[in-house]
């Protein structure tokens, strides 16, 4: 890996392409730079200039008076790879490319010259950001190589002054929306460390980034939006390193819209699209998912003001003085996930003393616009973190004017310091800089929207939680032994399947291939009871579609014309079918029907997926995924997050989740693609499981194991 | 009903309480009043005063030199009473009273003042408006008795300029809410017609000043928020007309998480809690449900721009020239219920020609930076809107400083006023005041969050939607006549019910009461087939919990054996059960269960529940509500709106829909509390339904039809 600090806090930069001319791009970098006063060295690399705005220039990279740590490349894309390649040869450690025209151009030329810039980067161990990129903001650097409006006029320092709050990260696959973040959360007083826009990524990506940065350690909470991950080693690494140093990182994702579910043999891979992909691997390492800027600002401020003290669960306190504010955010918190206790008697004590017969301090507690004057919102807010039934508390607050909080200043300070709760503000009206400004030194967020306020208390909460869940860690479980897979054909039907499927500890019913009617017969009589018989082909997946199961079978006259009617069934739903013969299984008891199913991503690798079964898999997607291996601790986690999980009140839930962790050794076979094992009806408790049905389908790139 | 002309409009106006020190409440409503200029005549009463604020002061209100319109009271709740007697002797036709201390207050006297004000309202025929309230603001009148610092503070006209939007009105029964809309929704040019703040409403109610607001004709836009609907006859007759006259109403209504499910004998009324009646009511009348206060001002200020040229479908085009701004706002907006759908050949030939190879005109059309410059956005977005693939832009700015607008200000305007479609625009910058007013001299509203800007879009389109759908009226139709219901006991069991839903023209499959063993086996016999044992008793209305129900069951012994068990569960169930027999029933075919009910809200009335049935509906509560009657197309659209319809493919929807609308006759009875059909068998299109169990639940205050 190249040295990133040469990238980010270099002692020299070259700018290649300054420009007097500050309307275009090659010379607004160099005036945004000079605007933030780097204190380092700067060399404007110019063939048509010997001074740009004010600083000697030099004719090219190999004639400057140093080494220099960084080149900025200004040019045009058809000049970056041989500029880049004469950095490499002057001994340039790093490199930020912000043209366009590379892989996102319809002409080939763009991809070819992206290739070259990954190629010189790796060849001169250079760290290369970009291209197509917005550049970067380095705060404690007060390094700004970036053509950014929301740089460019920022009449106030990078970092704000006053505050003791966790500095933010932002690290953004796209230039604009990178830095509107920090467009957004400067004015609020919320310290950024750094602005990094990686564009296209041709060599450094997002998590490369993102790794450096906690090695760094002025970073405390991460912003991240994405529109891919290239490199999942990469992702987990840095996500790992992230987890374990308690350094939230928040993230967008996007291309939901667009993440088409790919038509898939297995009822799995149809079910878990490339979007629920990410969500699970964001979840597994406690990643919190944002929806707007806005939102991901507000969570970024909350966790910068509390990252060390963190609710320890969802209960929440609201102290307002109105009632319908206060009565809009409890219904904000609840929608959020949060709880709205009613307060111990104790804490309502200590409130009634100070507000009129027509305030209340149940919870919401409407403490009137009469209490606030008189005891200020943060010694009311002291009042109400105290008790033993919040683990938050929100204050609804009008924040249009200082006034008020300049009065409490002194408490505000106070309390923000000595509070082991967050306490956040919410101001129905809208804020003013000054009273952020007051509340920020304090130590407080002031969100503007009611729902992000809860979300982002919510995001706390459960950021908490996750990482805890984490910590009681599972690392040391034994990884499961790989399963080999002797069938040679890309789909292996039930039959097939049940053997490899019993290495890994997954029974099945007891069963018989039979080839002729006869061999059915005779198959069911062994077997006693009620048995299903089903066609087994690999061309065939989708079995109960095809008309080619039948259930609940009995005596020797049903069995023979069940065995030819599932033959007839399959041969006229595909005429050329490979038919291997006629499952004879004995009836399992009815339960609860689920789908446990595995599917290797292209990125991320094995996925381990459990969902109610039959139709409702495919109307409702009630679903829930997670990287394999999945312990029995995960997969009870993963069963709990199912929407309808009421529906399993009473039923075997162990059993379910000891087949979901079993079928963690197939799926983490390199040889697999997809599994479904569909249905898993699921018995009363105590009565385990049965796996009536499976289906693998195995990679097509030739590995067996 | 009073002259709230004399209220929101008043030629002049007495302030009861004015006080020169303007720290306090008394002081401050009339500098407001003076600071915004009110034209009209101001008379200051004051016992201890004979000048305040400059102002000649009467002391007392029968002595003032005219009768006036409006008596702003701002004294103590106590004094409130007496005064307000005063006022309707001296002929005043209108007050607002601001203080607090009434219904809301623990102590009961506050609960009879508010009583005394009610009645002296209706005696006097003043339009009363209060207590509890923070006053309100006339725009036109220029008249602001209030307190409320959005307003005591403003320093621009009360309405902005220069603009052609609808002018907006806010009515709420918070005060700090109402006046907070105004104060997030002014800096951004957004034209308010008035802010009226009713609190306890012990007199006029929200939709009393809605519907007056809506014959006076200046508001074209609604904004509410509600704790409570006291009045549902206020409210259809408000809501209904606002329908009509094609003015959006947007509202908030708090309390759903509290909005506790009371215990219920029905699954109906225990499934349909009181937001979800809610919900319903709004609904039927197009009433957009908001759910944070910039969300509900963006989506005003959609309307305000476009109200005469809402989207006719759901199809967004978005322009931008960040990829992954565009990207992200397609997720939103896909998240919102919009599409996205690839633009034409046509008009994408007609943007290429315009943007560099790195671009894409697909949709997002991805522009790039470079033909923003050259083009300004206008252009683009006319060239998208002028797409048949397309029923709204939106255009993603950067709206952080105003010069790139002022470059293209003609264009603006011009794109502004010629087109059909409504094109918004999304900032993922801070927006600045500069952009957003020229933004909105030409008409273009610009929305700082990227999901209200989508979600604002989507309710242009739902309005549109449902507001079509009402006017192909059902209005004709005529209503169901009323039944009578004449058994004594408040719980109608299944063999008393069934005579009743056939009157409606629900039949159930045949059956018979029996009441012993034998009567059991001859009932089967006569009947036919398999049958269902279930006791009947109103002591057990649900008899499957109470394991008093045996399905499937075929020959005499098999039939006496039911019978006794039945009976025994029964009993165990509940010892003391008043038992009228055993209802022998012919078992109907299988089918998808659904459960159809219907409830009486204490407010709105009789309301028609369908969802999924069995164990589903309880632990997803997929459920549609809407109030009856329910024409057989209104049953259609609610079932169209359950979650899982997709599981109804190929049932007989048609069936269901018309006993759906059956059940409306008997939901409209005033004998009526709950009403379920449980389960309702939905067997495949062209095979009907079969209503196999039922139950109601009779009102009990006596009325009998």
């Amino acid at each position: 890996m190249p040295d990133l600090g040469a990238l980010l806090s270099p002692q020299s930069v070259a700018v290649v392409g300054a420009s007097p001319d500050t309307s275009i791009i090659r010379g607004r970098t160099l005036k945004v730079m000079l605007h933030h006063r780097y204190p380092g060295r700067i060399y404007p690399v110019s063939r048509s200039h010997s001074e740009v705005q004010g600083l000697k220039a030099y004719p090219s990279i190999a004639e400057l008076p140093e080494r220099v740590d960084l080149a900025v490349l200004t040019i045009p894309a058809a000049t970056v790879p041989d500029e880049l390649e004469r950095c490499g040869k002057a001994g340039v450690k790093a490199a930020m490319i912000v043209a366009s025209g590379f892989a996102e151009d319809k002409a080939e030329a763009g991809a070819a010259m992206q290739k070259r810039i990954a190629e010189l980067a790796q060849r001169y161990d250079m760290a290369v950001c970009g291209p197509n990129a917005e550049g970067f903001m380095s705060a404690e650097a007060r390094l700004c190589p970036t053509f950014s409006p929301a740089v460019e006029t920022l009449d106030v320092p990078l970092l704000p002054e006053r505050t003791g709050a966790g500095r933010v990260a932002v690290v953004s696959q796209s230039g604009g929306i990178g830095f509107s973040f920090f467009d957004r959360g400067r004015p609020r007083e919320i310290p950024f460390s750094h602005v990094v826009t990686t564009g296209n990524e041709a060599a450094l990506e997002c998590f490369d980034v993102v790794d450096y940065l906690l090695d760094e350690g002025s970073a405390e909470i991460f912003i991240l939006f994405l529109e891919t991950i290239r490199n999942a080693g990469t992702f987990r690494r840095a996500a790992a390193k992230a987890l374990q140093a308690g350094k939230p990182i928040i993230v967008a994702k996007i291309g939901r819209s667009e993440a088409g579910r790919r038509a898939a043999a297995s009822h799995t891979a149809a079910l878990a699209g490339e979007h629920d992909v990410y969500s699970a691997m964001f979840r597994h390492y406690a990643i919190i998912e944002g929806h707007d800027l806005e939102e991901m600002v507000d969570i970024a401020a909350c966790f910068s003001a509390y990252r060390e003290r963190l609710p320890a669960g969802r209960r929440v306190g609201i102290v307002t003085a109105s009632g319908g504010a206060g009565g809009w955010i409890a219904d904000a918190s609840v929608a959020a996930g949060l709880e709205v206790p009613e307060l111990d008697a104790e804490t309502r004590g200590r409130i009634d003393v100070h507000i009129p017969s027509y305030g209340t301090s149940q919870n919401p507690v409407d403490c009137t616009a009469q209490a606030v004057r008189q005891l200020g919102y943060s010694k009311l807010a002291s009042f109400v973190a105290a008790s033993p039934r919040v683990d938050s508390v929100i204050v609804v607050v009008s924040a249009r004017s200082a006034e008020v909080y300049e009065r409490e200043r002194a408490n505000l300070d106070w309390v923000g310091r000595e509070t082991q709760k967050p306490i956040v503000m919410w101001s129905y009206t809208l804020p003013g800089a000054a009273p952020a400004k007051i509340l920020s030194a304090a130590g407080f967020p002031l969100i503007a929207s009611m729902n992000n306020c809860a979300r982002a208390i919510a995001a706390m909460a459960e950021y908490r939680a996750l990482r805890e869940q984490h910590s009681r860690a599972k690392e040391s479980e034994a990884a499961p032994a790989p399963i080999r897979i002797d069938v040679a054909r890309p789909v292996l039907c039930e039959y097939e399947a049940a053997p490899l499927l019993a290495q890994c500890g997954i029974a099945m019913p007891p069963s018989q291939l039979a080839k002729s009617a006869e061999e059915a017969v005779a198959a069911a009589k062994r077997l006693g009871g009620r048995v299903a018989l089903k066609v087994q082909s690999p061309d065939i997946p989708h079995k109960n579609h095809a008309g080619a199961v039948a259930l609940n079978v009995e005596g020797a006259e049903s069995i023979s014309r069940a065995y030819e009617a599932v033959l007839a069934g399959a041969r006229k739903h595909r005429p050329d079918a490979d038919i291997r013969g006629v499952l004879v299984q004995k009836m399992a008891p009815a339960g609860i029907e689920m789908i446990v199913g595995a599917k290797r991503d292209p990125v991320f690798g094995a996925m381990l997926m459990v969902g109610f079964g039959g139709i409702q898999a495919e109307v409702l997607r009630d679903t829930a995924l997670a990287p394999a291996p999945v312990s029995i601790g995960d997969a009870r986690e993963l069963i709990g997050r199912l929407r309808a999980r009421e529906l399993l009140a009473g039923a075997d839930i162990e059993a379910l989740a000891a087949t979901m962790a079993s079928l963690s050794a197939l799926a983490l076979s390199e040889a697999v693609a997809e599994v479904d094992l569909n249905p898993v009806i699921v018995h009363p408790l105590g009565n385990g499981v049965s796996v009536v049905d499976a289906l693998i389908v195995k990679r097509q790139d030739g590995r067996n194991h």
